[in-house]
């Protein structure tokens, strides 16, 4: 890092969320929960990635919505839903409001804010969901900014979403400090000049077509501990 | 369509292939090939279009081992394998030499060639692992053009991807019409100006967020037979 951040910027889905609630409604209603919940996220990404190249507006919930009627909806997984597809969907869609965070998550938290450091969460997907899942976990109050690429345009890891998160913020990128699950998320923060932080929580090898990040740690507790004071 | 087209522009991942040979190949290592499997396109495509927003060189074949390293290397995954890391990555990479296309290609790229339509093969993969899947299938002398996003840059649906096949292959937008499996290449091409036709092998439904095909066949023996003449 080329400095002591002052800031920092939490990704949600995964790096706060445990997203396991999805997979549970999923085998519920008949799917093949352990299949259609590990394509969902990146499929999800893969779409609002792609309609970012067409510079088209891509709301997280209705491309979550299409990503779920498709995968649900095909041949040899439609036929085994317990309701029609429409209803499916809609329960599946319904995980998100029973997204908790991870258990590394609220101390590591409470402990960033009591050093000091102003806390933001910027997420690609809507920002009410993320003061949901915040609210639920007993930390909205620890979070100064809750942001959404909604209002940026482009999904991250597109540098003008960053640009947009650091002006609403109004940080200087070296004052921040992205802290994410997803390499993709360090290595568009990188690019943009923020500090990085990944999370790994499952001791993965880290891609070696991405920008290394600036701090590993296995969780949001560690990450409290690890970081300079604020500057 | 605004035109008759006088050139198919087959997507080849999935659309042309047949990946299950990844997925008996993980099965094998003792990983869980469903879920594995699942995610490994999706992870791709969002790891190369992630690159892409940052203008940085994303090889097909070096992203597809770092998405393969990062599920193998997991918490969970990585003690289930029955040899080490490296060779687990290597041993399910070389599924790629052993996929075969659908049995509905065959016969369809023959005909469209007997038909006259000049054909085209154009993938976000290497040209040489697409070359080896035609050649496998005893079809390459059908392709005129075997291309890949490599010798572009961005990856497809960036508009430019589109653009630069078209201009290797000297056609105009409107003389083209691209065949894919995958919504996001059908609304790319869309958007590049091209003639779109989905093949819908599962039966799903069409994402709401891309805009949809001009045709929508299920499989490429039935695109021959609904394509009017070349122009």
């Amino acid at each position: 890092m080329n400095s002591a951040p002052r800031a920092v910027v939490f990704d949600v889905n995964e790096t706060l969320s445990d997203t396991t609630a999805l997979r549970r409604r999923l085998d519920e209603l008949g799917a093949p929960g352990a299949q259609v919940h590990a394509r969902f996220l990146p499929s999800v990404l893969r779409d609002g990635f792609a309609l970012t190249f067409a510079g088209e507006p891509a709301p997280f919930q209705r491309v979550a919505e299409d990503v779920l009627r498709a995968e649900l909806g095909a041949a040899g997984v439609r036929e085994r839903l317990d309701r029609d597809l429409d209803a499916a969907v809609e329960l599946a869609l319904g995980a998100f409001s029973e997204f908790t965070v991870h258990p590394d998550v609220p101390g590591g938290v409470e402990r960033l804010a009591e050093r000091g450091f102003l806390l933001v969460a910027f997420t690609n997907s809507s920002a009410a969901q993320c003061e949901g899942l915040l609210e639920r976990a007993g930390v909205r109050g620890r979070f100064a900014h809750v942001l959404s690429v909604q209002d940026a345009g482009p999904w991250k890891p597109h540098p003008d979403a960053y640009a947009h998160a650091l002006s609403v913020c109004g940080l200087a990128a070296p004052e921040a400090l992205l802290a994410a699950v997803h390499p993709w998320d360090v290595d568009g923060a990188a690019r943009a000049g923020l500090g990085t932080a990944w999370v790994d929580r499952a001791g993965a090898p880290y891609p070696s077509t991405y920008r290394a990040a600036d701090l590993v740690v296995p969780g949001v507790d560690a990450l409290a501990d690890a970081l300079p004071p604020p500057a």
